[in-house]
């Protein structure tokens, strides 16, 4: 059965992989909406990034939309410095033709919600929690409602990237992802232990360019231009890739493997904020709200984006 | 010329007063609407008592809208020790016939914000801060189109209530009361400092009923009830009287006198959480971003609400 | 009957005077010794400081010690912008011929403790409660010799001066004041709250230097020193004096009232670190670990420091 | 040349062996005292279990000191769930006929460093930081005067045991261990990152217990009995094996490999406090104050700790 997803972005190449992969897979996912949210950049480039994302994949017909342009209570922080200053840096994109629709994106993601059946419904989110939780805060209802929510975002054993303790996504909006860890619904965290073990060596890049689409040629554009700080960074073969992880567990759940524990997310602490307390070893009686991912197959992860993306234009 | 006001309200017999002074006093200001939110008591009985309020006025055109049910980040916390199990304990108020309306009361203040001319709406906080925070997040260019933001909230010289600490309104949302006091308005503050000092001793509430109308009456039984927990707690003539203070500001503003300076709300510690530390003194470099109230004239404010709590029905 | 005390202090002008009050007062109070903490400027500052005032007095037999250089776990803060560069600036007194004695204050202070009796032992302590706290973390047994702890610090309805929410002795080093409020021992707070009414006018500045003896003359070149900084800032007439508070209430106690009650350190938070947050209202379940003092009386004060310092040289 | 070293400590079976390890070692290092300090269990019984070990070696000559009985302002946890009541459960050790020194530990450390030349003595620390830290306190000028600290704590890719971002060595005392990583002297970590390698699998148990001497048998019951609560929780073949990593440390720096870079103690927040936030990535501009380990070579640890054993009683 076709899983109905809305996908809430902040792109970012890894993002457009992502959304790439979802829209390449009509068969397994119904994509009922993008919403962008501010995050690796501003709102507004994310916003147009994924209106460009989402042409490239020739589906005209999803609907964009426009989330949040800020963190519930704290400046944004962006990373140009990883994604440039498009935030999607890489591929010659042109300025897209669709527009963004007028619903804000909050307001999206609680209708669609309200209007299909309680259970029915997966929010995919690749940035900051911001506008779930906008959507949380406003209609609380929703909580109940929502099928899974599945995350890139956050860290045990890598810890961090954006600072020490902390990963990019949560960083920037730890109380809006601490609404989310505590909302009640099923949620299955992609962290950095997953992504930093999907490499997107060359190899692998080359594999996408070989493919003879122009979603491939981008997409290997993309992760060329992304992968070159985190390989000085950490002095690897290949980048981690983060966000398609997310589309390839709701098509290969089995990919991954993890377990069930408590994802307490910190905010009181300047040093620590943004970090995802994971109690992997059960050492605590926090209850267990979410299945938190430690290892991911990157042969097979990479097996499926190749092929999933030779489907494009 | 006539003040177009907004009210944010978790009613609580002292919002009860407070809005019924603004809706006394049409030749000065134009209520465009009263927004409920979670504080005193849950959301629902917050918004019926809104209702039986302006009922309770002969106002029943006044809108009236639900908002935020819990606070941004934190469960909520409720004060029935004070107000009682419907918030409104005291008077004898009929179920209100009129109805709350179907928009969001978030939306409302961002729509009626949006859809006047900067500078014209003033915002009128008497509970916690949850809604306009969410405004604010949602549509953060209403900030520079609001006219000013009048609060009660917070203390210093007095300190605290609900904790040694903090003020029962910031304290249940200090995340909200933190996105408000760095969003740029011009905020006028109306704090403990303020309303323990305009007391509601046992002449003051005489006058109120001896007025003979039956809002008159019902403010009588309002104070009686709610003064009984501070009363004991204080050990004082007559128990303070919180939310009319900001009306009676946007009445007479000659009646309260304070300072300019930097408030900050706290949020990372545990033991001080809620607490608006109002640097007075102008010890620090931090920005003079609220004009934080700290002296009332009692008199004054009593014989400007008796005056016009003779008006209504 | 005499109190055997301590006096543990970082002169600083106003520990000058209170040291000076209870060497004028031998028939109340035997002082065992003097150790300097760093606070009000650095240790060495603070060490020759104590000996100038322990020489000032003439009674050149009160041993005099050297505590820490440093909080236990912070940087040392210090408030040259308020005492001058020695720490006591203004009368001129001649370089100490008395020496500091070879053993840590530290251990002065527990060899103390176990020396005399349980409970006939008082430590008044005039600046940051760094050497109390790490006698009780080095021989935490004295605790329950300590026959009281006298300390001016801290401040609620005042709230703060050092930063909005702090004053000075406890900011410095608020680990320190934790262990102290915690450790068991029966404590008394001066805290601003009561030496903001204890101002010294220039009448009573004029009163002592009317003594006609080198110590009034030197405790008015002090004052008139330490009190600018104040007057500028508050606008009073008079500036708060802080330290012989201290002793007076050791002298005097009928001059202050107060209440038994719980006072915690603040010491999570950046905004409000060094806070006591006194449940003056006991409005939580915190054992009553203090005894918090909230009135002086002025003019009871000056008249007794008046007529002892008379007495001195 | 051999290494002076005084070694910090509360015994606990690990510390045992690292103890051991220590004194089997005479002509690499030359033990001049072994400190006692609360952590595993109580003061009184970390100080018998280390006389034990004293005497189990045969060097009854090395003076042992008991420290401080509590952390710097926290109060003691301790974990005989993992060491067993008295500590040192497992062998059946005589009660030690050697007594403890007079002097508290924290001075012994001060004089020790004070009396030898700069740079000649290391502070192995196999516990909580709080000796050390008082001693620094007390007396900062020793602080250019240790030759290195080794200390076993922290983690950072395992991230922690005791909570799920804590180790148990810096949990203890938070602010202890952060005097100590900003004292400006070398400090070389042993985190669980390295003691996680270094499995006590039953192979190597029995290697030590064919030793045939009383103390290879008495180590080989502290194994048996400590390990059972970590292969429960972890699933592995072996337990780690944490502060021998010291003293191996310092007799073959060669087995163990790590970086250069900051680490910071988190003490504000009650869900990350302990955490030792490890600058791994170089992604701030913190300065780099310790080496910290990530891996070491287990086959090479356990053949020096048996070779090593094999030289005692």
């Amino acid at each position: 059965m076709k899983k109905k997803i809305i996908i809430d972005t902040d792109p970012g190449q890894d993002d457009a992989v992502a959304i790439l992969l979802a829209l390449a897979s009509p068969e397994e996912l119904e994509v009922l909406g993008v919403v962008a949210v501010a995050g690796n950049v501003g709102l507004a480039n994310n916003s147009r990034n994924a209106l460009k994302v989402v042409e490239l994949s020739g589906r005209t017909d999803i609907p964009v939309y426009a989330g949040c342009a800020r963190p519930l209570r704290r400046p944004l922080v962006t990373a140009e410095h990883v994604h440039g200053d498009t935030g999607l840096n890489g591929p010659d994109l042109p300025e897209p033709a669709i527009a963004l629709q007028d619903q804000h994106g909050v307001d999206f993601i609680i209708e669609t919600l309200l209007a299909h059946e309680p259970g029915t419904v997966t929010l995919c989110t690749l940035g900051p929690l911001t506008n779930i939780a906008m959507a949380l805060n406003k209609a609380p209802q929703i909580a109940s409602r929502i099928a899974e929510i599945v995350m890139m975002g956050g860290a045990y054993f890598e810890v961090g990237n954006i600072t020490p303790a902390a990963e990019f996504n949560i960083y920037v909006d730890p109380e809006a992802a601490d609404v989310v860890m505590r909302c009640g619904a099923p949620i299955t965290i992609l962290p950095l232990d997953v992504t930093h073990q999907v490499q997107s060596t060359r190899p692998r890049i080359d594999a996408l360019r070989a493919l003879g689409n122009r979603s491939g040629a981008a997409v290997a554009d993309m992760l060329t231009f992304s992968e070159s700080f985190d390989l000085e960074k950490y002095g690897w073969e290949g980048a981690p890739l983060h966000d398609p992880c997310v589309t390839a567990y709701l098509l290969k759940p089995e990919l991954f493997e993890g377990r069930l524990c408590n994802v307490t997310i910190e905010t009181a602490s300047e040093l620590t904020v943004g970090m995802t307390v994971a109690d992997y070893w059960h050492v605590t009686d926090r209850p267990r709200n979410a299945t938190f991912m430690r290892n991911g197959d990157a042969e097979g992860f990479y097996a499926l984006l190749t092929e999933r993306l030779a489907r494009l234009p």
